[in-house]
């Protein structure tokens, strides 16, 4: 989304990082993604690093805000939802249904799936009251911090676990950051055998 | 150790985050430290958004790197340190050792010992790996990396759980960054009535 945002060309790469391929762990180790490889073949990681790097060495649009006090808030909001609400709800959703599958580490944990259902209320809520304050989740302009939480949201989006209906604050933000074309590609974006809800692609839900 | 480096005056507190205190969760609303609160009021939250926006607004010495790359390798591994050290490492002995009984959550969980004493030597193995190809983590300049794999190294120290007899590479560097002025402050925090080992502080162990 970062790429598409800042109007960079790149060829988005499949990596079926369960599989473990010997040359994909000889450029990320840990067999983690997204790994950015540039034309001469510098390879970095880590997607915090990658979007820092690419806010870098391309400034428009700016992703993480004009003043250090804005930037500042989007790095902790960034950080907020990679960690927080990745540990509480996506690992708890989309690692149990879908990860864990593909990776053959055996069925979902059913206590691990309540727990995620349970705190997605309270993060959701928290995207409810930060736009009801904000135009965008970090201030007036769209950053990273939109798309880290639209990148967690749309994942636990495609599996039909977002409570919408409770959540029309969150809900009206979600349905503004489907309608950027930065997304609207990510969002044709399919697991095979596995399609998503009908409304996972549709602006207006 | 950010703020020593860049020579910020500030007054640390302690915030004993288990007692929960209201005026603290009205900062910091899931009571987590760190918290920067500026002289008009203004709070910052987030290890990493505060270390970056001191590198900001005080650029003088550079703690992120000069160029694009360097400071996206800062990233990496302050995010690497964060993230899978954090996890694999300080979580299962600081956190079960120390926090845990602090929070009133019960004893320590003998398993997630084992853990962390079985996967301290890999990462002390990458340290050290690190450290004999650059002279510091990220480089040859010190940076947020070398502070980030300090500080949770040096909490392991206290403990006296870091097995230093093999991992050379790693015990020059973190005997470099022990020498340092704005580190030898840190290590004589104490914490009340648990004294850390001799060699804790002593930057020739």
């Amino acid at each position: 989304m970062a790429l598409y945002e800042k109007k960079l060309e790149f060829d988005p790469v499949v990596e079926r990082v369960w599989e473990a391929r010997p040359e994909f762990l000889a450029i990320s180790p840990h067999a983690e993604v997204p790994v950015l490889v540039e034309p001469d073949g510098t390879t970095l990681l880590d997607a915090t690093a990658i979007c820092e790097y690419l806010d870098e060495i391309q400034m428009e649009p700016p992703l993480l805000g004009f003043d250090p006090l804005t930037r500042a808030e989007v790095r902790r909001l960034v950080g907020w939802f990679d960690g927080c609400f990745g540990r509480e709800v996506t690992d708890n959703l989309v690692g149990e249904k879908m990860l864990k599958r593909l990776y053959g580490h055996g069925g979902p944990d059913s206590r691990a799936i309540r727990a995620g259902y349970a705190n997605i209320h309270r993060h959701m809520e928290y995207i409810g009251w930060l736009i009801e304050h904000r135009r965008c989740l970090a201030g007036d302009a769209f950053s990273m911090a939109d798309i880290t939480a639209a990148a967690h949201v749309s994942a636990i989006d495609y599996l039909g676990d977002v409570p919408w209906e409770n959540h029309p604050a969150a809900r009206d933000w979600y349905a503004r950051i489907k309608s950027r074309p930065s997304f609207r590609t990510i969002l044709g974006d399919h697991v095979p055998g596995m399609p998503p809800p009908k409304h996972y692609s549709d602006p207006d839900f």
